[in-house]
């Protein structure tokens, strides 16, 4: 049931601080509105279509109409969509769309640089840099290591693909095994031999909180543990105690429980523990991408053309290869 | 003219600070005699053979004898040769020996790491979380990135292969143009428009002082210079002077004129420059992998077969593919 009347320009409410770019194409064809999290439960049942562009927002779960009139495609400028799902957005026949594909090679180039980084001591090197120490130390070899990259979408898969360009052995594990992929079932067997554990999982009823003091506990001695997907994929407190009992050589997140960070956090100081602010995927010109992404997006829905990058709204990602 | 006589056990020189490991295959059939820089001199004309596994000292220019007996052979646990060449050898029939390919994977990763962190703004972050500030930043992609490495020995085509790996266009100059590797002629071309300058040549005439104020003058204001091969490649104040001008955005050094760095050089603390302590190339076995080397040369040696990693004394490297 479309909100706006029949002939009239489709309403795209826009979800966002700072407005998007490259929209420019749709002037003429689309009403563009504009809503925060405080006026979103207000303007929905007005808009044919919602573009999530601030995708830290949790405010699409509070504000969904449980009926109609509601927007019939929602599209999130994120990998990830745990943050706007809710059971009536689920149950409705709103279709969910996301930004699959932008993120792949920046977050594989960021795994790729935290994993060097590590094997060859660098923030060590920075810290001695700036006490001003000459402190030579042996480091390691990436080639001929072993990684377990957990999550099968592209981004775990494009991962996976830039560490065995290094010369890593990369096995990646995602919820169903097929060609090339592990199942759950191989999971424990395989993180016990990996120098490198990489969660880049969407969240999900069956990977919250999966990294636990139990999966670090079968986790290598020498293991690091890079979280590039969810915050809440991981058990911080059990991650910092697996760090201060060495159970684990190190690791770095850049997603959390509770983003930003406050300066208050424990997790600031934690031995062995690099944190970064949720950057992962975002290069240079990646809001330009994004935008563009959104309006080729809608020029298939104002055509009638099936959309891409539909989400399975219970599974909580785009299945696929 | 063989420093021992006929059919007696050959004798091994070994100038270092620690033992070097792994020798253990040569009990019984090398007289193994150790110096240190002190009393190189007067030892070098008992000696067949001279290993140099202190590839810090540059005490073999010094004590090298300008006549009958000297070593024969004189192998050196390092890919640079400049420490110890000096006329008097050079003019010598003594062979001398590098330890080629050893270090070819280790410096690429350790380049490899750095160009991912200076991209992905490391350092930036690292000092961030010791603040403990939460600030997104957008980073850069590395692949489609231009690079220029300035050496086209093992060392230098196995970085230029490690960043094609990563997306990177890669070219590499070497001292005569050939298949795959650019002249002299190409290096301003090649790095005005590289964003990432890598040197890795061996230490020479034509390469002392390479990198100086007129070359960093032409490199681009994004770019940034790395030197993984001899401190005396380039012009540190030169670079001090380019990173305070913006003229490029960063380097990483992991070599100087003078090592170790004291804790009073400026070029701790220069803004935009990395500094580490000459470890690309160690990683942990790394010594193992030397001694094993030196036996295996040793048993060519020894069976009068040609040696191999044999240096071209004039140029100062092992030329070759």
């Amino acid at each position: 049931m479309p909100a706006s009347p029949p002939g009239s320009r489709p309403t795209l409410l826009v979800l966002d601080a700072d407005p998007p770019p490259r929209l420019g194409r749709l002037t003429g064809r689309v009403r563009i509105e504009h809503a925060d999290d405080s006026t979103l439960a207000q303007r929905l049942p007005y808009a044919d279509v919602l573009l999530v562009w601030d995708f830290v927002s949790l405010a699409v779960r509070d504000a969904w109409p449980g009926e109609e009139p509601r927007p019939r495609w929602v599209h999130t400028a994120s990998a990830a969509v745990d943050h706007l799902m809710c059971p009536e957005l689920t149950a409705s026949d709103t279709v969910v769309t996301n930004a699959r594909g932008v993120f792949d090679l920046p977050v594989a180039e960021y795994v790729a640089a935290l994993v060097l980084a590590m094997a060859k001591d660098l923030p060590r090197t920075w810290d001695l840099q700036r006490e001003r120490k000459w402190r030579h130390r042996e480091t390691t070899r990436v080639a001929g290591t072993r990684a377990c990259v957990v999550g099968s979408g592209p981004i775990g898969r494009t991962i996976a693909r830039t560490l065995k360009a290094l010369g890593v052995t990369a096995s990646v594990v995602g919820r169903i095994p097929r060609t090339g992929i592990h199942g759950p079932a191989d999971l424990d067997r395989l993180i016990a031999r990996a120098d490198w554990v990489i969660a880049a999982a969407p969240l999900t009823e069956q990977t919250r909180g999966m990294f636990d003091l139990r999966r670090f506990g079968v986790m290598q001695p020498s293991a690091r543990f890079i979280n590039v997907g969810r915050g809440q994929l991981v058990v911080e407190d059990a991650l910092a105690e697996a760090l201060s009992r060495r159970w684990i050589a190190g690791a770095a997140l850049d997603a959390f429980q509770r983003e930003p960070l406050t300066p208050d956090s424990r997790l600031w100081g934690v031995p062995g523990l690099l944190v970064s602010p949720r950057m992962s995927g975002d290069t240079a010109g990646w809001r330009d991408e994004l935008g563009a992404q959104f309006v080729s997006l809608y020029e298939r829905w104002e055509a009638g053309r099936p959309l891409v990058n539909v989400v399975d709204k219970v599974r909580g990602y785009v299945p696929g290869r």
